[in-house]
């Protein structure tokens, strides 16, 4: 057996145990040490908050492996409770403090990777130390956060901040029967989702109890109390920030190592920072987007592995392409799912240089709808204009959304088009999905905004179309129509349509709806296989309607542009 | 409004609805109609099952269209109870013959459309009119067995065949409370898996209390009884034949059209028959295999709906490339869940020229381990060497199995390699995956395998290895072991690997396992870097061994090679 070699890891939670692992695989002779300065490696970050909601019913159960069985199994040494402090590049050695005895000591490499993560954000608000406040990164914040709601059962608790983990939290600590709020400083909650698809989940959260508040901010603490920026004031025992993470860069900072233009560590594509015997993965890190060649930070488990996986093959003499991403998330808001892939709207109008793109916006069962549990699923899908290049998706629903997000996210690996969506055989049967699937329709409905078949407008604009006076047909049928619909909006149901098509003008544009969007997209190409040169579809039609303009007709009291909602 | 077409369709369900929707799309003047010999047009093919359990309450929820809402909603003309019996194919008319009246009438076409399906075959049995004989085509069918069965609640019911029918209706009927035999004469159900994944379904059906056979046939039948070759007497008021569907050809055959190799009507890519003005799809069709360019037989809902919009838009001047198929399917059995996609392991081997290929199979935890629902899931994927190239996979657990299929489906579409799998960026939180999902696992393991990394043997050689007298040596705690192992394997816990590796012998091959194959992997890696040369890892390892052993072993009643299965 050759001499090995010393590889230190810092961090030994998703990217330091992984690549902790993989670099064993592939020698048993270098000594793998990795230092945790948390009592606790490779823990299972993302499962935290639903600890909270007892689904997860032992905190021990969120440590997957302890230091005894890295030793036993890997060979590798997991030190825990032990910072690293200081990086000495010349002579190529850290400095590790003890945080049980206090003392510090050192430990020389000839490898050395970071694996810091990110830290929970904490702006310094006024009156802070007047709460009671939590963060959630790691066992010990959230078994502490439990323990203090345990001890209060009634307790109120406030959540800051409307990304992932807050929501997470607002989510599990509802379940658990504690009195939230959540607390947004913007218009909407989850940035990977459009101001419309989003308004799906804005309705779940707030139908499931949650006093949840957007666009107001927090201006100041008071004992118990967070004051906003309106002047309301939210009772809390428990103060939840989540308003963000930024990644851990005082140890590669203070070393000289260069940080990126996003302030997180520059890495090349095989994960090297400057220093070539200093590698760095996971929440730390700026990646590349595949998408938009921009730098980002990217603060998800699924990336860290592979870039664990890049670095510690790299180490060890292994060649491979560049690694960018385009980042898949996926989580699920109390009854609800949602997923999404690539650029959203923001993104993709923010490109630059700018490019033209059209996208896909339908409702359609998850499954056949004879099951008993079918659900309707909201799906968007962005895409380029010629050439079809998929950009980016968003699903919502009760539904298997994750499996469409994720044969879209594979598309895109393959650089697809909307067009070859159409041609993909997704295993079907009535139980788990429908003979054409959403995917497929979507690459259907794609194509055919390519070709120019038909033209739409999204539902976002439906209260423009009413305030400039123009003529909305709801093709649905007379039944439907007096359950609900949209104010002014002339009642001609497909089934009409024909014998009725003479009280259509054809002098002005005209904007077809139905439930869904499919009713209304077969009456578009019937008007116009009948010389109206002027129709839309108004994309997502009545359901996606009732989901848009719920929560903010209810938050702003304002007027209604529909006589009832109809979430059918 | 210019003057239209005839365009005449043949069958009313899947292809021929889809067709004569998507024409109407795309032109207003053409009189489309649809002509079916049975009472429903548009009915949901695959989710006649469902209506024998009760899961679906209502034989008419079934029927998704019926004339009217065609004609009203699509001016399309569905005329029921009216078989197309005969094609002057010179003078352009078909002859029809109205089942209610006994009347036949002409009708002219300038496009004619086949969509006839592909019917059940009920081979000819001794003894066939001594049973109460059903089939599962359509609505009519599944009313008749069911109500004939609800007259008769203690029924006992044999199911001749193992396809997805015949599994969808034995598990059906089991749930319905009828005793159920199934029959299938191979030593297998369901084609489309390899015999050591099926083995995971078999176990299900047979633990569901189905009388579940295999590799017998009917010789003949007697009063409400089947008569087996073993000798076999199943008591049976109900007889469900599924042994498999043959295409309708009558109609084309006896019209002089072009029967293919498969004897199912021959089309080219553009779905037209060897006469231009006639177009076939669906079931009675073959059509080419993307992945072994042969032509094959393909009775699944979802490339009958992508052939009957190829022959529409061709219809209406739309040109496409050519629509080739890799076969994906679903199904439910009982708890389980199960998908594939591509070719099976016996389609590979009898490949002409051969390839070489190698295969994945590996079984992890469907989403966190943590979520209270995480269960296994048993995933197998064969590629190419050394191209990588993805052939075909099938995934088996109580879990979210189309997702993973359907990812691999669509990079087969992009001819994908088991490599890119490795850089799938798929959505994740604990509810769904784990961050390093099977697909991204599958794609690690393959590419290791490419690289030579390491050597594998399937779990269906275990029982030659013992009797080989090889060493089998299982990684697993002894606690593990002593709750279930394979006879005479030796027990050195990865845990204690490095300090007992003296007692592994280097000149002779050695077969290493443990649960599920990851730790096995491990120590397969940390031997080899230990200078061992012949080492293997058993895929699937105890826990496939237990399901692959433990249906034929209770058949057989044969000796067991393992002190105790376990299927934890």
């Amino acid at each position: 057996m050759k001499d090995g070699r010393n590889i230190l890891i810092v961090g030994g939670v998703a990217g330091g145990a992984s690549t902790a692992a993989r670099l064993r695989r592939s020698s048993e002779e270098d000594r793998i040490i990795m230092f945790e300065k948390g009592p606790h490696v490779s823990f299972s970050n993302c499962s935290l908050p639903y600890y909270l909601s007892g689904e997860i019913e032992d905190a021990e159960d969120l440590v997957l492996m302890d230091p005894e069985l890295f030793l036993k199994q890997y060979h590798i040494e997991a030190r825990v409770n032990q910072e690293v402090t200081a990086i000495d590049r010349e002579n190529k050695f850290v400095t590790v403090k003890n945080l049980a005895s206090g003392e510090s000591y050192r430990e020389s490499y000839d490898k050395l990777i970071l694996s810091p993560g990110a830290a929970p954000i904490v702006p310094n608000i006024p009156g802070i130390d007047k709460v009671n406040l939590f963060t959630v990164r790691n066992v010990v914040d959230i078994e502490k956060l439990n323990q203090y709601l345990k001890a209060v059962p009634s307790m109120e608790a406030a959540v800051i901040g409307g990304g992932f983990i807050g929501v997470e939290v607002a989510e599990n600590l509802t379940k658990a029967e504690y009195k939230v709020t959540l607390i947004e400083g913007t218009n909407q909650i989850l940035r990977p989702y459009d101001y419309d698809m989003v308004q799906i989940l804005h309705k779940e959260i707030s139908d499931n109890g949650v006093d949840f508040i957007v666009e107001d901010t927090v201006m100041e603490f008071e004992k118990d109390t967070v004051v906003l920026s309106s002047g309301r004031r939210i009772k809390a025992g428990a103060v939840v920030m989540a308003v963000g993470v930024a990644p851990e860069t005082k140890l590669a900072r203070e070393a000289g190592l260069l940080l990126g233009e996003t302030k997180a560590i520059k890495v090349n594509s095989d994960f090297q920072t400057d220093d070539p015997n200093i590698y760095a993965v996971g929440d730390a890190i700026e990646v590349m987007n595949a998408l938009n060649k921009q730098v980002m930070k990217l603060s998800l488990a699924g990336p860290a592995l592979k870039e664990a996986r890049r670095a510690a093959d790299h180490i060890n003499g292994r060649k491979a392409e560049e690694l960018s991403f385009i980042g898949s998330s996926a989580i699920k808001v109390f009854e609800l799912n949602a997923a999404a892939t690539g650029l959203n709207e923001a993104q993709i109008a923010a490109l630059e240089p700018k490019i033209e793109y059209n996208f896909v916006r339908i409702i359609l069962m998850d499954k056949v709808g004879l099951m008993p549990d079918a659900s309707p699923l909201h799906f968007k899908l962005f895409f380029e204009v010629p050439t079809g290049r998929i950009l980016g998706a968003q699903a919502i629903g009760k539904g298997d959304v994750t499996k469409r997000i994720d044969v879209i996210a594979t598309a895109m690996k393959f650089k697809g088009s909307v067009r070859d969506l159409t041609e993909l055989e997704l295993s079907y049967a009535p139980p788990f999905s429908t003979a054409k699937d959403i995917v497929n329709y979507a690459g259907y409905v794609g194509s055919n905004l390519l070709n120019g078949d038909f033209k739409q407008v999204n539902v976002d604009k439906v209260r423009g179309i009413l305030e400039e006076g123009n003529l909305i047909i709801d093709v649905r049928e007379k039944g439907e129509y007096a359950r609900g619909h949209i104010k002014g909006a002339m009642n001609l149901p497909l089934s009409e349509l024909r014998e009725r098509v003479s009280e259509i003008p054809k002098d002005r544009p005209v904007y077809l709806h139905c439930r869904t969007g499919q009713r209304s997209y077969n009456a578009v190409m019937a008007l116009q296989n009948l010389g109206y040169q002027n129709v839309y579809n108004i994309t997502g039609s009545f359901l996606a309607l009732s989901y848009y303009e719920y929560f903010n007709d209810k938050r702003l009291q304002r007027e209604k542009i529909v006589t009832e909602y109809n979430f059918r």
